[in-house]
């Protein structure tokens, strides 16, 4: 068999599949990601529980299954492996280790809803009609806010901290603040922390208030 | 209210949410390249119907819907905007306009299945115990080999060329070729146009192969 010819070899254009394929397979990556995040996977690799082996051992899931996922988290930029150690990139250690002040693991449970899944997958009408599929979460006393406020405060807590620093300042006179659709109630609790003479009335759904209480 | 200070301006940390965002929303790109390719803009923005307008009356789908798909398709990559003016970039021009002859549209019919994304649905329990959820593709005469016999032809066209002027190269006597699980049968079609005193023996399920004839 003759050597491929050098031209053969050389590309005919610059264009290549690989986005094309990474868009298609894009759902592999939000299972794979919402599977570490379940399995807790980040804060115990930080705890020292760095190989496939110790993970299964500390998360009693198995090793090979523990391994496969790791890895295609390491070609994504989630981990980091060095021989069979793994290792934080830097954006896990902030946001998927649990005992981070700004772990964002739990938000995955509203984003990731079987209704908001659901609603995309019916994409091709919503584009065929222009509106919106989604009518769940316009429910009165709909359960969806309830999972937003539980899930996502703790997103919110560096940025809830960050607007009342803006917001109140060094204002120490009483202030009134009218907190609409308030939800996990953490930019109101943030402005009470800030100005202890505030008074901050949250109005939502009584069932998202329950959270925000 | 006083200015906020320059050090409250400064990120604290190179860390951002944004490759996080970005895989736990992965199904959302999935679900627009596949509704976008169901719809087949891309032919219809390469054949000159350019604007969400245009698009609408040529699709028969919502302005809205088609620009909101469009506009996200922009951020990501697959198409550009100027003015109220979409074109393909230039991976959308090779791989997603319909009369290219490298279209890979139609893989999607098999890399999104509802068994394929069912399995990755369940993940984490796969990860648990190890091995794999999917069953359906090993069961005999399983239709899922005659969509991927189907879908992914076009894709192996040029794969199947490339490779056939390699195996073959500018041998002329008669040769004989086994295809084991032929699928498609591009590839042994490949040979035969290569060397047509070849003599291919394509295997595969009967299902799958009266796709290959």
């Amino acid at each position: 068999m003759a050597p491929i010819p050098a031209s053969r070899a050389e590309p005919r254009s610059e264009a290549s599949p690989f986005r094309l394929f990474q868009a298609i397979n894009g759902f592999q990556l939000t299972e794979a990601i919402s599977s570490a995040i379940e399995l807790d996977i980040f804060t115990a690799v930080a705890a020292g529980h760095n190989t496939a082996k110790a993970l299964a051992a500390e998360r009693r899931v198995a090793e090979r299954g523990v391994r496969i996922l790791c890895d295609f988290l390491v070609v994504n930029g989630f981990l980091r492996k060095s021989g069979d150690q793994y290792s934080l990139s830097e954006d896990s250690a902030v946001f998927l280790d649990s005992r981070s002040p700004a772990y964002m693991g739990s938000c995955v449970k509203f984003l990731l809803t079987d209704e908001i899944r659901q609603s995309f997958h019916d994409l091709t009408n919503a584009v065929r009609r222009g509106g919106c599929l989604q009518t769940y979460a316009h429910a009165p006393d709909s359960q969806v806010w309830v999972e937003f406020a539980r899930s996502m405060a703790p997103m919110m807590m560096m940025a809830s901290q960050g607007l009342a620093e803006i917001v109140v300042g060094k204002e120490s006179r009483p202030l009134k603040v009218l907190d609409i659709a308030a939800g996990h109630g953490m930019f109101g609790i943030a402005v009470l922390q800030a100005n202890p003479k505030a008074e901050v009335t949250a109005v939502d759904w009584s069932n998202v208030l329950a959270v925000a209480r």
